[in-house]
C-alpha cells in the first residue's frame, strides 16, 4: 500500500484537537474509518489535555476540560482500534498515558501507567457530557517485581508501547516498555499484557470515592443499564443504537467513575525483562514472533537514545580500557 | 565507670517483656532510673510485638496487644531518653523501628519508618488502657531524596540510629541509616534530625481516620485536654500527678489517635549522604563531631557486613584485576 501525500496549500482546516499547538508536547493518534482519535494538549498554554475525536461524518467529541479525574497531567504514549469481536458497533479504541496518580495518598504525589478506553461509535450523552465522551473508562496498568513483604517494585513510567497482532485481530499481545518514576533509581523493565486481563478490569468493579476524606474504594453498589463503558451496538442487546440515548442516570454514573478498581496486571505477574545497569536510557519497542526450530519465540527490539558518536560513557570507557566490547554490553 | 557482671546462678526473675523469646528477632532496650524500657516479640510465635516497662518499682506497662494501629509488624532498631526540660516528670523515652504502614495506600503494601514517644512516668488509664502506655504517640521519620514531578525517592527501611550528644542533653543530633524497601533497586542514605523536627511533629496535629472507607486525615476537631501524648508533670500545669488522674475523654482520645498526621523531615529536606553503588550493605553508623582548623565536622563511620576475607565480590575483583583497591572503593 502506498501513501501519497501532497500539501494542498489552498485549503485550510482548524487543527485544534488534531494536533499539539507544541509540536514538542505529547501527542498519540489514530486514524479510525476517516475519523481522527487523537490525545494531546489541545491549548498554547498546554494545561488542556484532552481525548478528542474529530474529523469527519461524526460529531465532534472530547473529554471534559478541567477534568482532573479524567485525565491529570497525562503524558500521551499510544493509541489503538482493538475490537471486541464482530461487531463494529463494539469497537473500542484504547489510549496508553502516564498521568498524576488520583487514587494515590494524598500527601504522596505519584505517576501511573493507565490505559483508557472509548467506543469508537461514542455520541455522547444528550442533556449529560453533550459531545463528550460517555463511554470513557480508565485503569491502573501495573509493571511492578513482587518483592519482599509484598512490596513490590513498580515500573509507573510508560515510555513506549507495541502491539503484536496475531492470527486473531481481537486479542493482539501488548508489550509495554517502562522507566521508573524515581531520579535516584533507573531502571527499565517490559511487561507483556494479554487482551482478557484488559477486558477483565474493565467489567470488573469500578472505584468510587465517596467524598474528599474517603479513599478510592471497590464500589459494591448498583451498576445501571447499560453498563457505563459499553458501546450502543447490537452485542449489548441493541436497545440503543447510539448514547445519546442512554438513560441519564447510566450517563451520570459513567461521568462519576471513571477510574476502573482493579489494575491490569502482566502475564505471569511480572516483568519478561528488567535492566537496572543505568548504561541506557531506553525509548522504543517493538517485536517480531519468529518461528524457531525449538519453537515460537518474541523478538524484543528495545531503542535507546544511544547516538554511538556521542556517547560519552561509551568515549570514556574507550580510552581507559581500549575494550569497548566490555563497555557496551 | 566500670561495670562488672556476674551470673546470679541461684536467682530467676521471669524475661516476658525484658528480652525476646527468639535471640535473633529484633529488640531494643534502654535502662533508665532502674526501670527497663523495652522494643520486643514477647511471646514464643513472634506475634506479640509490644513496647514495655518492666523492672522495678513503677507499674509494668505495655502496649495494647492485637492492635495494630500501634505496631504493624514492627522491626526495632533503638531506644532513647531524651528530656524535653529540666522537670524530670517531662522525661520521654523515643523508640525508633519501622513497621507496616497503617495510612498508605489500602491495595498496596508500604514500610515505614517510625519514631514512636511514650512519658517515661506513664501510669497508664484507671478506667481504660489500664497498664497500658496512655502518652503513646508516633509518626513517620522521613528520608528521602527530593525528585522530578514532586515524586521522592524513600528510604523507607531503617537500618541504624545514632544519637549525636551535644552541650544540650536536650537536643541531640539523630543520625538515621536507611535502606530502600525495593528488591529491585538497593540503596543506602543518611538522613539528620533536629529534635526541634521531632517535637514539632509531636506538637502538631493527629491523624485521624473516620472508618474503614476513609484515608488518615488531618484531625481539625478539639483536642482534650490534657493535650493526648503530653506527661503528668509540672511543666504541663501540674494539675495532674499521674496519667492516671487524666480524664477518660483525653485517655480515650489517645488511644484513638496514636499517628500523628504530620511527618518528621530531615535538615535540608535531604539526605546528607546516597550510597547506590550496591557493593555493601550499610549496617550501622557512629558518628563523631571533631573541630578542625577550619571548623566543625561530623564524621561518619559506617559498618557494613562485609568480612574482608569472605567477599565473594573482592575476591573476584581481586582474581580479575589485580588491583583489589579499585573494586574496594
Amino acid at each position: 500500500m502506498d501513501h501519497l501525500f501532497q500539501l494542498e496549500s489552498h485549503k485550510f482546516e482548524r487543527g485544534r484537537g488534531r494536533c499539539p499547538f507544541d509540536p514538542s508536547s505529547s501527542f498519540t493518534s489514530i486514524l479510525i474509518g476517516g475519523e481522527l482519535f487523537t490525545g494531546l494538549y489541545s491549548d498554547y498554554w498546554g494545561r488542556d489535555a484532552a481525548l478528542f475525536r474529530t474529523m469527519n461524518r461524526m460529531a465532534h467529541l472530547r473529554t471534559e476540560p478541567d477534568s482532573e479525574r479524567l485525565l491529570k497531567e497525562p503524558k500521551f504514549v499510544g493509541s489503538y482500534m482493538i475490537p471486541d469481536n464482530e461487531d463494529h458497533d463494539d469497537n473500542k479504541v484504547y489510549f496508553f498515558f502516564t498521568e498524576k496518580a488520583l487514587e494515590a495518598e494524598t500527601s504522596t504525589h505519584a505517576i501511573y501507567t493507565r490505559v483508557g478506553r472509548v467506543c469508537a461509535n461514542d455520541m455522547g450523552g444528550q442533556r449529560m457530557l453533550v459531545n463528550k465522551w460517555s463511554t470513557f473508562l480508565k485503569t491502573r496498568l501495573v509493571c511492578s517485581v513482587p518483592g519482599r513483604n509484598g512490596i513490590d517494585t513498580h515500573f509507573d513510567e510508560l515510555e513506549d508501547v507495541f502491539l503484536l497482532q496475531t492470527r486473531d485481530n481481537k486479542n493482539p499481545v501488548i508489550f509495554g516498555l517502562f522507566n521508573t518514576t524515581s531520579n535516584i533509581f533507573r531502571g527499565y523493565a517490559v511487561c507483556v499484557y494479554h487482551m482478557a486481563s484488559v477486558r477483565a478490569a474493565f467489567n470488573g468493579p469500578y472505584a468510587h470515592k465517596e467524598g474528599p476524606e474517603y479513599h478510592w474504594a471497590l464500589y459494591e453498589g448498583k451498576v445501571p443499564y447499560p453498563r457505563p463503558g459499553s458501546c450502543a451496538s447490537k452485542v449489548n442487546g441493541g436497545l440503543y443504537t447510539t448514547t445519546k440515548d442512554y438513560p441519564d442516570e447510566a450517563v451520570h454514573f459513567a461521568r462519576s467513575h471513571p477510574l476502573m478498581y482493579q489494575p491490569i496486571k502482566p502475564v505471569h505477574k511480572r516483568p519478561i525483562l528488567v535492566k537496572t545497569d543505568g548504561k541506557y536510557n531506553l525509548k522504543q519497542i517493538a517485536v517480531d514472533r519468529v518461528e524457531a526450530e525449538d519453537g515460537q519465540y518474541d523478538v524484543l527490539f528495545i531503542g535507546t537514545d544511544h547516538r554511538r558518536g556521542y556517547d560519552p560513557e561509551f568515549e570514556k570507557c574507550n580510552t581507559i580500557n581500549h575494550i569497548a566490547q566490555g563497555c557496551l554490553n
